[in-house]
């Protein structure tokens, strides 16, 4: 038996993630590229937005002040000197007092006008004169030109996420690429002697890999691209290679799961050892099920070491690599480098051991007082039961288990 | 002006949609295409998993009441017949009373064994023989053959979300393909003869289209495939044109935005009647923003007229397309229909008017009593506010407003 390090405890880890790895260099994309992703530059906006003043409704541009006093018993009476067409410049329409000029949703204000009176408060009375029942106020039924971004504002700030609002100002400022932090791409390796690729019929002793598939499912849903790198036998040599192959890639982050712990077979720790500036910063945490952890940074770049069973390896995913691969897309705010999290009473007795924390697959069942968590057992080993929940809860370190109707915090599966 | 039908009320439009369209016919995809939908077929192990009895430790394999009374002070002596080679079978090695066989983490049990003694609760003595210090119970460090999953138990329920943890149980089990609902095809179709693409200067009287991008964001949002079909200049031919292409291509639905009021511009009404069997389920809904909503069945597919106004046509999407697109994918469930919600106190007096839902942009903020809904004002043809915006703060239809700190339901933004 090899020794592990110091065990350090999740805040620990977390906080070294934080510290040691930062957002990706930011490339230009494109809107469609960028949707979801945060942006690295502040935006300042080139021009009015809109260019010009514009229609709000169909009905006629007036200077408003001619409408004041207007009734339905008085009404005031315009001369219609135009029609702005839809799409066109009112070069030509000049709004003199007394005078509008027919416009439609959308149109741009000819000169002289500074607001328009819907169509049904207007009476045709000949060909060229309208009766109008209602006063409109200056700018009533208008965008100004720039009255939603002006030229020279700030639309983004640098770190911004990139929502479909967000790529409808650009859109609408013209600005066509964006700025932004990509995708970190996650090679994916799978260790064990034991292990055949899913689509394979395993021979006597054998069993199909399942945690590739996992892995590679949750990176999508933080938002990366994964790579599978596929199944390496337990040796040192094999390890080491394939690591050196998925930094060549180049990986943002290396998955090894299997070989973490402190067996004679696990190699994980000397092939991450052996990659060129590698530098250890973690072997062990103090949660349950995970103990078997590793982190290492590689010139900015992360290698870490999951446990081999699954269930293990997708809580320490979500614990340490979620937030790992968010950071790396330059999120910042804790809401998007964690998974969301409700509280919930749990549904029974629960020991758990202090000097570590514990998670807890639970369902999630509401009943008339909220939210309950009611614990989903088996193995860390076996996947099924991961099927089963919605969430993990959360026993602190200190804790020697809860009670039965104890509140708690449950991490909510992506 | 053209009439508007009766109005709708948002209950009835939503359910509408869930009466007029059904989930797209279910089509085999390979896990990687199967992330985030929804499983259209119970599923039903064909095989144990794992295959056989495994080993959760490094170790030795025993006849567990072998080790029954073994302490530090009187261990239990084992006679080691060998060792089970990872990813081997044990075949040959039959373990007999007082006899224990070397064992992996994840390998066999041989025959004759139904528990593993953890490595570190073993001496060894000599070449062939250990002391074991600790009693194990039966099927102790052990994961049995068919305890995750039992060869014709069901694992997926028709309509089961496919996550991380089910593609990983799919994978287990050497199913690499599954039958799920696919993403629906959206085509997206500005009309306004104003507009020119986001990537043009747009001429006098101009301006770039803003909802294309947008709403092609939010389908990609809510789980669809977005194709931008482009603007088209306000006339009925060829806007009929248009939604004729999009339902060539083939669409599942089609988003025409501006043109679906009552002005004489507006031809989206007539251009959904023109599609063949083309059934207008509604024309009009008294929610604000978002009045002018047209919602057209044909041949399963949808058609879909949503407001001019950016920001109307964000919340007519969110309201009725969102759930519309969520119901195509196969989803059932309330939480995965609608947006997410919350509750929080609204900072400010807010007037209303009876008769229509009312759809307010709010700010999010948390203090020391919950969240608080800072309303963000700005007209609905503006998209900078909905950029300042974290969610849609709902006043119910037949209220006058609401005053500071009453408490409203808030739909989250994506």
């Amino acid at each position: 038996m090899k020794p592990y390090f110091k065990l350090k405890s999740r805040n620990q880890l977390q906080n070294d993630i934080l510290n040691h790895f930062n957002p990706l260099p930011a490339k230009k994309m494109s809107l469609d590229d960028a949707l979801g992703r945060v942006v690295a530059e502040n935006v300042i906006s080139p021009e009015d937005l809109p260019p010009f003043s514009r229609s709000t409704m169909d009905g006629f541009a007036v200077n408003a002040v001619d409408t004041f006093g207007a009734s339905e018993s008085q009404p005031a009476l315009f001369e219609v000197v135009g029609e702005v067409a839809m799409g066109k410049s009112p070069e030509g329409i000049e709004i003199q007092p007394g005078q509008a000029a027919r416009i439609w949703t959308g149109g741009e204000l000819p000169s002289g006008s500074n607001a328009v009176v819907m169509v049904e408060y207007t009476q045709a009375i000949d060909e060229n004169t309208i009766e109008v029942s209602r006063s409109v106020a200056p700018l009533e039924n208008v965008i100004e030109a720039g009255e939603d971004v002006g030229k020279g504002q700030k639309v983004l700030d640098s770190g911004a996420v990139l929502r479909a609002q967000e790529l409808g100002i650009l859109a609408g400022l013209g600005i066509t690429s964006v700025k932004a932090h990509p995708a970190p791409r996650v090679a994916i390796i799978s260790t064990g002697d034991e292990l055949v690729p899913a689509d394979t019929t395993p021979p006597r002793g054998k069993i199909r890999d399942i945690n590739s598939t996992t892995l590679s499912a949750l990176s999508r849903l933080a938002g990366a691209n994964p790579v599978n790198m596929g199944i390496i036998t337990d040796n040192r040599g094999g390890l080491s290679e394939a690591c050196r192959k998925a930094l060549e890639l180049p990986a943002d982050v290396v998955l090894v799961s299997g070989g973490s712990s402190v067996g004679v077979r696990d190699f994980t720790l000397d092939a991450f050892k052996a990659v060129k500036d590698a530098k250890i910063l973690a072997h062990g945490v103090s949660v349950k099920p995970g103990k078997p952890t590793i982190l290492a940074e590689a010139c900015g770049r992360a290698l870490v070491g999951l446990p081999g069973h699954v269930a293990s390896a997708a809580v320490v995913f979500l614990l340490f690599v979620y937030p790992l691969l968010k950071r790396m897309q330059g999120f910042t705010d804790a809401r998007h480098l964690g998974l969301p999290c409700v509280n919930a009473r749990i549904s029974r007795n629960y020991p758990s051991r202090p000097g570590r924390e514990e998670y807890l697959r639970v369902r999630l069942v509401e009943d008339e007082s909220g939210l309950v968590a009611e614990p989903v057992f088996g193995k860390s080993g076996l996947i099924y039961p991961l099927s089963q929940a919605d969430g993990l809860l959360v026993i602190p370190r200190d804790s020697e288990g809860l009670y039965a109707n104890e509140t708690a915090e449950v991490l909510l599966l992506p």
